[in-house]
Parts: C-alpha cells; sequence; structure tokens
C-alpha cells in the first residue's frame, strides 16, 4: 500500500528531481503538493511546480503557501538554481493552482486522513509549521516529518546552516517540537548523492522523455562549485523522496537536534548531537550514508517512466 | 460608527474589565472574540470569557485560539489571575465557543469585513500572530493594531519583559512587521490605572449589576506586590480599549520598538527607543500617560451599563 | 579615617566633575586615577585626566589604561562630550602618566595595600576587569566597587544600554561575578542629579577658582536633549563618589543584576531585578534615590574648595 | 635557527605529547610554559606541566595562569584526561613554578624579545588573550599564533563546539581579532591524528626512555569512544607543535573564523567559512589534511630521544 504524503517544495533544481521521482513512484501517493518560496520566490516556485505536474501528465492538486517565514523574509538562492528556480529551462506552462492556502489544505489533509500521512518537506518548513501550530492536535495524524534540511558540519546558506533550515529556523523548531519521528537528509548525506556529468550522461541515456529532458538539462544548468572540487553537485531533495521509497540504502543515527534560533553567526543552524554529549531526548533520525549507486539507479529507472 | 474590533484576549482579572469594558461600550463594535491561553490555560481562558460574554447578556462569538506560542509553551501567572484566572469567583457558565480556530476566525472576518478591523491584542499576540502569518495579503484589511504589552523599563515576567510579550515574542515581532499601526498599552502606561480599594469602593457604588460585582470581587483577589507598595494593582488590560473610546485621555508618542527574540536575560523584551537613538523608522506608537481620573470615570461609568 | 579608592574614569564632562569631587573631598583617598577610552579616545581622556588633576593641585598618580573594551571597540559619544572630551574647553596641559598599564597598577595597589580598597568606576569597567580577570585572588583586597553604571528602564547608548555598560558589557559581568559588593548608580538615579542652568549659575556663585569656572565651562557646553525637555542634563559620575562622601543622601536597595551579552539588541543591558521576580541571589546594590538639594550642595561646597 | 615559542597548554594526555613533542624539537626553543586550567582544574595542570619538565630534564620556565576563563568557569573533561589530567600515571613531582603571572610573563617576553615570537596554544585561550587585551601593541612582537582549537564540523564539548573554544570563547575572539596570522589545529584534523593500540605499540618499541613509557601508558588511559569507533584516540595538540616543525606534512586553507559567543546551543562554536560564503576577510589558517604515518613516524622519532 503506497504511503500517502504531502509533499511541501520550492524548486529549485533539485527540488525538481524530488517532485518527478515522487509522481513517478508507486510506493507514495501524493496527497497534495504544496509550495513556499525559498530557493527563489513564491512567484517562480508555484509555476514550476505547476509546469512540472504538467510535465509529468500527474493529477495532483497543488497549493501556494509561504512567500515569507514566520520571521522576516526569505533569502534566494539563485545563483544555485537561477533567476527563476530552474535554470532557465523553459517548460510548458502548467495549470493553476487549487483553492486554499497550502497551512490550510495541510490541516484538511491531515483532518480527513484515514491513514496517518507523511509530511515531506524539501522547503524551508514554514507550510509544515504553520499547519502545526495552528492546529497542534493534528500531529496526531502525522506519521513521519521527512525532510532535506540541516547540516551536522558546514552549512551551505553561512558557514553553520543549511539554506532550508536558515530560510526558517522557527518553523523547524516547531516540527523538531511536535512529537512525531522526524528523519533528515543533511548536506553530508545529499554530498553522497554527488550528481556528476556522468551521471547525467547516464540519465540521458536511460530515458528520453520529456521530463528526463527536462531534468538533465536543469541539472546541467547547476554550476560546480569549489566544494567538490567542481565534480558535481549535490541531488539533495530527492534523498528524502528516496529514503521513502528504499529505505534499505541507507544507515541511519537517531540524534538529539537543537535550533540555534538565536541572531548570532550560528543561526540556523541544526545543532545535531550525534554522539550522545547533551545527554537530551532523541528528537530525530539522521541519515548517515547512502549507496550512490542504488540512489542513482533508482532515480534514473523511475524517471525513465515518466512522459 | 463604532469602531470594529477583533478581541484577543486571555482572562485573566484585568483582562476582565477589558472584555466588558469593550461590551458595554457603543463606540466599539466586537464583531468577534478570540481566546488565547497566556495568564492561565487556554482551558480556564475560553470558559472565562464565554461566562463573561453571558454575564454581560452579549451576543458576540467566541473563538478558541492558540494554548501554545509560536514557540514553546506558554508560563502562565496564577499568583495574579489564580489557577482558574479569575481569582476563584465563580461566575455562571456561559455558552459554548463558536465553531473555527480563533486564527482562522480571524482571517475570514478580516477578509470579509467592508471596513478595516481593528485588532484588539490583550493576550500573547500569537493568535493574531499566526493570522497575518498564514495570509499576510490581509494585513491591508488591519486598521490598526492596540495592544496591552511590552515595557520600556522593568517587565513583570521577567526583569527585562512583559508578561504578554514574553510569552510569545516571535508572534508580537510580526505584528511590529506587518507595516499597519500598533499602538502600545505598557506596563509605564498601565501603572497610571492603578486600581486601589477606593477605586473599587467606588465601582460597588457606581453599579450593583452582577457584572460590576463580579469584576470587584475578581480584582478584590489580585495581591497587591511591592512594586506599588501595596497600594493598589494595576488594571492593565482595559487601558487599551479606553484609548480606542477616549483617546484624549492619553498622550503618545511615536518610537520604534525591536523585539529581543534572544535566548539571553532579555529574552521577550520590547526594546522601545523612545528618543530616536536608533535612527530606524517608527513602527510603534506608545501611549506615555493616562489621564486617571478620566480611566476610572470611564471605566465605572460603562460598567455600570451592565447588567 | 579616608576610604581609600582607585578611580576609573573617562572624562568625559561628568567625569570632570567627578574627578574633581574626589579630589577635593577628605573623606576620600585616591590612590590611583586609572583611565579608560570610552566618552572619547584614550588619546584625549588621558590627558583630560592629568589636566583635571594639575588644575586642581593633587598629586595623585595618573595611569594609561584600556584603549578598547575586551572585546571589539570603544564607541565614542562625542556628542555629548565634544571630540575632545571637555565639551571643547581648554585646559592647560597637565603632567606625565606614571609609568605602568593601569590594569597592572590596580593589582598592584591591591596587593600592596593594608586596607581594602574601593574601587570606583565611571567608566568602561575593562581596566577593573582585567586586573581581576588576571589576579582573581585580589577580590579579597577589595572593599566594595562603587560604579556609575547600568539601568533598569532605558539606556543612553542604546534604547536598552547604558554607555559605560554598553562599551565594555563582559567586563561589567566580571565585576558582578567577583564576590564583592557592587553599587550602582545607573541612569535613573543619576537623572535625579539634573543639572539646570540654575544649578550652574549657583555653582559660579559658590566659588570662583579656576576649577569651579573650568567645570562650569564644561558642563555649560553640554547639550540639552529631549530626554529631560530642556531643562538640564545628568551629572552622571560625580553621583557615584557623592554616595561614598554622603551615603545618607541616597536609599537604596539590594537586587540581583544579570548582563545581556549576546549579540542582540538588548546587548549590554543591566538587566536589573529589583523586584525579586528571578529568585537569584542579590549581587548588587542600587541607588534608587537621591536628595538632589543635597547633592548640589555637596557638589558646589566641595568643588569651592578647590584653586 | 630555532622557533622562538609560548607553549600555553593544560595538561591534559594529549597535551603531555605536545610538552614533550616541543622540548624534544630543536626547531623549537620553548622560552616558556604558561598553564591554564582546562581539561582539569589548575591545581593539577601545572603539577602535570613541572613533571613532564622535570621528566624531559629540560630547563623551561613554567608559569601559573588562569584558573578561570574570561567568563565564568572552566568545565573540566575528567572523563578523558583523568581527575588528574593523566589517566592516574603517577609521574614524579617536578619543580616550582617560576614566579610571575602568566599573562604578565607572556607581555614580558614578548616585550623583550628580540626575534617575534609564536604563540602555541593547546589550553583555553585565557592567557594568551589576557596578555593582548592588556597591552594590544604586543601583537606586534607575535609572529603567528598557532592554536589547537575549534571545528569546522561537530565539537566534543558540545555538539557545536570544540573543547578548548567552549572553554573560553570570548578569549578566542580575541586572538582571531588581533591582527596576526593564526593557525588553527581543529578536530577535524586530530581526527587524522588517530592514535591506535598499533601506534602506542611502535612507540614503546622505538623507545623506552621513562618519557616514551610514561606518555604511552598515559595514553593507553584514554577512553576509546564512539566516534572513532573504539579504534583509538585522537592526539589533539602534538599537530600543533608537528605543524611548527614540518609544516610539509599539512595541507592548509585560509578561511574566516567568526566566534559564537552568543548564549545559545552554538556558544563557543568557531564558525569556520572554508568556502568563502560570507565574503569576509580572511583571518585564520585552517589545517585541512596531515599525513598521519609522517605524523607519527615524527612524533616517535622525537619522543626517542629523551630519556
Amino acid at each position: 500500500m503506497a504511503i500517502p504524503i504531502i509533499l511541501d517544495c520550492d524548486p529549485g533544481t533539485d527540488d525538481a528531481f524530488a517532485v518527478l521521482l515522487a509522481l513517478a513512484s508507486p510506493e507514495i501517493e501524493v496527497l497534495a503538493i504544496t509550495v513556499a518560496g525559498g530557493n527563489v520566490g513564491l512567484e517562480c516556485t508555484l509555476p514550476n511546480v505547476l509546469a512540472l505536474v504538467a510535465l509529468a501528465g500527474a493529477d495532483v492538486p497543488v497549493y501556494a503557501g509561504a512567500d515569507r517565514p514566520l520571521l522576516g523574509a526569505f533569502v534566494n538562492e539563485t545563483r544555485v538554481h537561477g533567476v527563476d528556480g530552474l535554470g532557465g529551462v523553459a517548460l510548458p506552462a502548467g495549470g493553476e493552482p487549487a483553492d486554499g492556502v497550502a497551512a490550510d489544505v495541510i490541516r484538511r489533509v491531515l483532518r480527513e486522513a484515514r491513514r496517518n500521512v507523511t509530511l515531506v518537506g524539501i522547503a524551508p518548513a514554514t507550510n509544515l509549521a504553520l499547519a502545526l501550530i495552528t492546529e497542534p492536535a493534528l500531529a496526531e495524524k502525522v506519521e513521519r516529518i521527512v525532510l532535506m534540511t540541516g547540516a551536522w558540519a558546514e552549512g551551505n546558506a553561512t558557514p553553520a546552516a543549511e539554506f532550508n533550515a536558515f530560510n526558517d529556523p522557527e518553523a523547524l523548531a516547531v516540527l523538531f517540537a511536535c512529537g512525531r519521528p522526524v528523519v533528515l537528509a543533511t548536506l553530508e548525506l545529499t554530498a553522497q548523492a554527488l550528481c556528476t556529468p556522468a551521471h547525467l550522461a547516464r540519465f540521458r541515456a536511460a530515458g528520453t522523455g520529456r521530463c528526463m529532458r527536462a531534468l538533465c538539462d536543469i541539472q546541467a544548468t547547476v554550476p560546480l562549485g569549489p566544494r567538490f572540487a567542481g565534480a558535481g553537485s549535490a541531488l539533495h531533495d530527492p534523498c528524502a523522496i528516496a529514503w521513502l521509497i528504499r529505505p534499505e540504502l541507507f544507515t541511519t543515527r537517531d540524534c538529539t537536534v537543537t535550533m540555534d534560533l538565536g541572531p548570532g553567526p550560528s543561526r540556523g543552524r541544526t545543532v545535531i548531537d550525534r554522539w550522545r554529549r547533551t545527554g537530551a531526548p532523541f528528537n530525530a533520525t539522521v541519515l548517515e550514508t547512502l549507496d550512490p549507486d542504488g540512489f542513482f539507479s533508482l532515480l534514473g529507472e523511475r524517471l525513465a517512466r515518466l512522459p
């Protein structure tokens, strides 16, 4: 039986892979896609999602959500994602968003769900947190929360903070405190999903549908920075989806995460205690290792199923 | 034409005066009363509001809201308000809350309003902030936000922070940033609304209805602490209502308020720049002085109108 | 028997009054004057002290100290004190500073003292703190620490922080933690030492010596800001000296002070718990009220004794 | 010509290796050893240093320094170092410390030095910082500052902070701001100096002097925690010395380090920007990689020279 999820995203080049991987995978039932600003503004991320869903020929409602975090404003990352969020790769326009505000829809879906729902967040956590703050009792209907966010070593938005976490640390703190299992694909995990030109070539060989072509074109626009010495770029967001589909490709560790919400240089840091230094009770599971070959095989195989 | 307001409260002994003052005053049209936890838990503040509305014979819908702040948990103040929030004074049970979550109702009322609505907050700012974070565009329908909160000198929850501000500083920061006029009745203002036993005696002489009796009984339970050398206690919350009705009783000053959201000893402080030290643009108006005689006369006169 | 003190200062217009009040008062024996930057840079405050000591014809060694706080750099306040620290009033050049670094000298004086020494600080606390951090055991030789610093209401460097405290909050925290009695003349106390043009006229009538003339000329340059509606300016620093000489002019309250050392808007705030909210043990005594007539009479009478 | 250094330490099991490596190496001239508390209290670290110097038969003056950081108190780490700091391995008592306070001696040595002096810090940075705060101009006589401290990934005192940095973050901030080159052996570097039982066996084979035997006995007491899966423990402190002797064993990267001085969960973190995210000017060089074979060969060869 497929895992019912709500997918909260902000495409974003790597989000695009995640969205299409989810739509292509029968292990997952996407009940709704909710959209936030983040990688780029909501005025781009929303049409990007609509275009991706149309490209996949999928019938999933898409809802507009937060154009700002709980506090302040989103910082965008156009150097990685381009000013439009998809590296300038023009997709055919998609449909219209469904009626309703993302946080409201998350609440409605949870309220009406007969089976618990997994929340998958690959954007700033604003939409998910707003739902759970406004109606905390709905946490009972959450199966687990799977997030691409955080880092136990260095960040990418700042030296201390990963991008999604930095963009709404207070919202992320709400998720860690909600009492439901939280699973994290951090930057250290996603660095193992290093997508090289060789991977792209293999993808292009594996499938020639419009989705595969679009994703490969998008990924080809991502600049290869010094972090991986020009070898490739991390396919962050699809890791969260891949774990839902094939957890056996991953190793995990239970840990305690404390959000740094202060105004100093570590703002937005997910302070991850993997070695039981604090003695605080566990509130998260970090994905520690990923089998890259298995991951890229899965990704190629699934994306090849799409039109 | 009456000023349409949404009243967000957490009674609370002084909240009780504010709620009944609002209901007794034709200058104000109370569109909805939304309730948060704060002075005591929501499981007490909600029935307290319902009882007060019934006592006044009013026909105003009451909605349950936040039982916790955006982050963490409310700290209650049972030393001042008693474990039930009304000093142990038993009121006849009121009716049922109307359907809907406070933050949703605030959004609905704003959305449907033909005239801009004034938000009056005399509780932690959670409900008001949730509405404006979830649907920021609705700020356009807010006439102004009038709050009993903050302090430019000493706090009462901590040496640095006033109680409502301390209970949800992030929510309060959202209100200061929303772009609409914010008016503050701080602790320095409400200290001028010092309610002494003589005032209570005058109230009892002014009216003998059940509302007046209940309020006087409630206020008589408030401990007189060292802050005012045992002379009385500040009637904080009705100051915000009184300003709406009789602004001529007050002097004001435009200023800049910055919330202290850090984890240190000043967490929750409303850092108020009354003297233009920072040069930042004004984002609030503080009520600086109040005419106590005018205030208590107004209060007595209005409460005497109630059953 | 005179109270032996080390006077740590950064003149500064009001410092000038304090230095000369100390030198003019037989109740006090000034063992050494140590100088820091603060109101203006050390390159000005040091010659200012030397000039004041020469003007008074006093024989007290003066030592150069910190030109920066424990962390960062001093912020100066030339709007109040002028670019030279004395409002542009030219004094005859004084002598040379004595050999030695202020913090070292403080340690030597304490080490060699046969009676415990009172540390009087009317500057950023850098010099005093450095002495006590480097050799903590010397705290035993400290009788008490009397400081002009802090505020329980609004600051003057920022809306949250008083100027000396803001200029080295970490140093001030060291003093509060050293285990010796700390006495604070805060901004609320010094506001009661409001020096008006009438006071200056009375000073000029009380004495015609070069010291009195210089001080009155200096004070006349201090701009009268909005805080006191143009009526005068607070003679902050001499309050600390006056308390040593005439404690009966003051009322006091024991309290707990916590320094805000975070990077947020309350950095440098002396979070003063006068009302026992925290339950933490007392670590300071604040001077709450001052008899202004007694204070100005004392000041006039003493300054008139100087040449 | 030997590099003149002041060695500031707090032995500490790995400090013991560093002290003896320095004393055994002709490339280095140890002008003075200054001691702080840290790994254990000063009442243990001081006799430990004296015993190690005597064991080596060296003639280097040892000075007592800080028994507490600039703010607060040291946290000790007796789980790693034993209650005495040397794992309970009893060494013959050494001599007496030389007269003088460490921070004063550092200033005197710098002042009198004809060649610039390298400061080597393998303890909380208190002593070094106190010297540079008290007499900032002496920074000109500092050749560079080489520290074992910090982490760009996870800490060992807390999940965010390395032990020395956590024990006096304000002092460390002073060093980064002093304007002289700072070189860091962080936890990521020292993890590459993983000392296994095989290494200890090789050490014992390489030399049978009392120094080698003592160090091996001491190191054998260090518990092998989960961080390296029981394989060994990191020989942190000798890395800093080894870099001075054989920099060709290391690769380096210039970067910007910002200290987290706030009160939150990242307090004491060395926020290291290795990837130029902040654009701030470089203020440190991190040692990124170490040749473990070269390092352990150097260590064995040098320690074998000692008695």
